[in-house]
């Protein structure tokens, strides 16, 4: 583990010293963490200048972490041996700007900065203490590393999919009627818990009858009912990496024409999405063959802004899958695809898988979330 | 309600204006719910110029917000009524952009941010629609009015420490030995919710044996046993206020005698800490009066760098009880005094409250978390 974020770190910094960047100061924790293996709170990373690099901490990590007899924290990892750490005397201070000043002793020529992430504040504070050190915009260097996956991030991946489809199956094969929309998010997530997960990915959203379909739909007290449609969407955080699954359920014996109707047009959207996950293919032209069935059945208005979006250490990085995307996909990118259509009053459908870019050759794009999308009545 | 978050922008405006500006572009979530009501994820609450405010809402509300049949969203309210809302037309804009814009239109003289919360780039972006019209530093302007509650507010924070002191009790009455950490944890949070709160007001700690007493605590696989200390902590969000709570107990019979010690060194020292709590108290002398006993006692080192902090809208925010801290503390600031002590190794002990300094004529601080300090053995 350690060798993979010394390579990432390596990498990082090849890239800066392209631009003329000789050192790189990383405060984003999903950044820190995949340079790293470590997410303390508050803590900043400086690469470089020269080989080597340095974690700075908040504050000194606590002196009991845990006995080996215990599976430990399933948080962040403790950071690889090979990476120097210090921490702050006081804890009123930044470490960003600790790092900075490091970078200055260990006279760095230019130093990098995610002005996406500091705040114009900590930016004056690290300017400062920085002095005749020039500072420079890092952009989304990170991120752009963060794109393409390794097989281990592939295969936390796929542990934190099975462990979402683990907790929805068995959720389906309790009595459902009369469980308020909030007991079954908090079902669903202690069920990820007990089959491994750090955590839940985000929190889970369950909506029912009206309350279905919707993009966005905070669990409420409203109880499932006899010919509701049923929309779940949770996931699972193993190891940090972060997974996605939705599936909308009808609740009773038999779906009503119109919900079949809806469910169809839903899944056949979906369905074109996956099959646009080609390595090459624009992020828009997926997003667009998603949205187009949609879109022609009439249901423009109320669509979601996007069609899907990267999953790694963070449940929503980049890619986009939308109209303005720009770039393509390249393969072992992961990405879900989640369309759905919302009828106000009435409740909705919205289906939603984390996929992995495979080249044809390899069978296609890695479908990671594989509960059925039949539509069930339960 | 309405009423109240039109009263607190005025006042907001009143503070700008005595700076010479007329506009105030507010965008931590906290703030824009202390001064609305609602916390729209990306929104940007825009302040005058003149006397009408702007919510601008990175995009339209869901159509669907619930029937009237249900409790609702316990989360964010809806905005009030007399808050002009607009939304962007397209999902990859930004609200503070926007709202920058707006402001230029209306003819700010003068456009005060947040400093401390917009990214460089976003602040830059700001800078740039904004063109002619100067942009200042609105600085801490809305965490100051936030300091001193009023009495709704600390309703709803009394309620928030009620729930979690019945989740805490309620377990207290289960069977703990053999159980994990992880688990007690997940419990308590499903009865903050079953008892009314919005959700828990922050990850719930639970350490046992030689996790016991540590401040940052993530509850792992370790199972509670016989002779341990157990410490708990969690808290309760009730209409977007937190609070919260932290006990430790004995597991077993009776206390070891190095336990009965230990406690009693804590429990002296929170005490002292919740005795100082009088309206005019320097900050720093509430965090001296709780720490000196325990260096007195030798545990100088490894103590949190504060004793205490002021709880609202967000867990952990002004004021800040340590030893550099400037600042008074006024009646009606709700504060926690949390002393801990950790024998690495060993576990330890925590005690940890939430108060509202009240003057001694009214009784002295308010305690809102009445679960007992008496040390139990469970």
């Amino acid at each position: 583990m350690a060798e993979v974020h010394g390579t990432r770190r390596n990498r990082l910094r090849e890239r800066c010293a392209a631009t003329g960047v000789d050192a790189a100061l990383v405060t984003r924790p999903a950044n820190v963490r995949y340079l790293t293996g470590a997410a303390p709170p508050g803590a900043a990373l400086l690469i470089g200048p020269g080989p080597e690099d340095t974690l700075v901490h908040l504050r000194p990590p606590p002196d009991d972490p845990g006995d080996p007899g215990d599976r430990g924290d399933r948080g962040a990892e403790r950071p690889p041996e090979d990476l120097r750490a210090t921490s702050l005397p006081t804890a009123d201070g930044d470490a960003a700007v600790a790092a900075a000043d490091l970078a200055r002793e260990q006279r760095a020529e230019r130093l990098a900065v995610e002005e996406h992430h500091l705040t114009v504040a900590r930016h004056r504070a690290v300017r400062s203490v920085a002095q005749d050190l020039p500072i420079a915009d890092l952009g989304n260097a990170v991120e752009q590393l963060r794109l393409v996956k390794d097989e281990q991030e592939i295969a936390a991946l796929r542990i934190a999919a099975e462990i979402a489809d683990q907790a929805l199956g068995e959720l389906l094969e309790s009595i459902l009627v009369g469980r308020t929309e909030r007991h079954l998010a908090l079902e669903l997530e202690r069920r990820l818990v007990d089959h491994g997960a750090d955590g839940p990915a985000f929190p889970t959203s369950v909506g029912t009858g009206p309350h279905s379909g919707t993009a966005r739909h905070v669990p409420t007290d409203r109880r499932v009912e006899e010919g509701d449609f049923l929309t779940v969407r949770l996931g699972a955080c193993y190891r940090g990496y972060r997974c996605e699954v939705g599936r909308t359920f009808v609740i009773g014996t038999a779906p009503a024409a119109w919900q079949v109707e809806l469910y169809d047009l839903v899944f056949d959207a979906q369905r074109a999405g996956r099959e646009a996950l080609v390595p090459g293919v624009a992020c828009r032209d997926v997003d667009r063959a998603t949205r187009r069935p949609l879109t022609a059945a009439g249901h423009a208005d109320g669509l979601a802004p996007w069609s899907g979006h990267g999953v790694g250490l963070e449940i929503d990085e980049d890619p986009q899958l939308s109209p303005a995307a720009m770039g393509k996909l390249d393969a072992c990118v992961p990405v879900t695809v989640e369309p759905g259509v919302h009828l106000p009053g009435r409740g909705g459908v919205r289906i939603d898988d984390t996929l992995v870019v495979r080249p044809a050759a390899d069978g296609g794009p890695e479908l990671l979330t594989i509960t059925t999308k039949e539509l069930l009545a339960l």
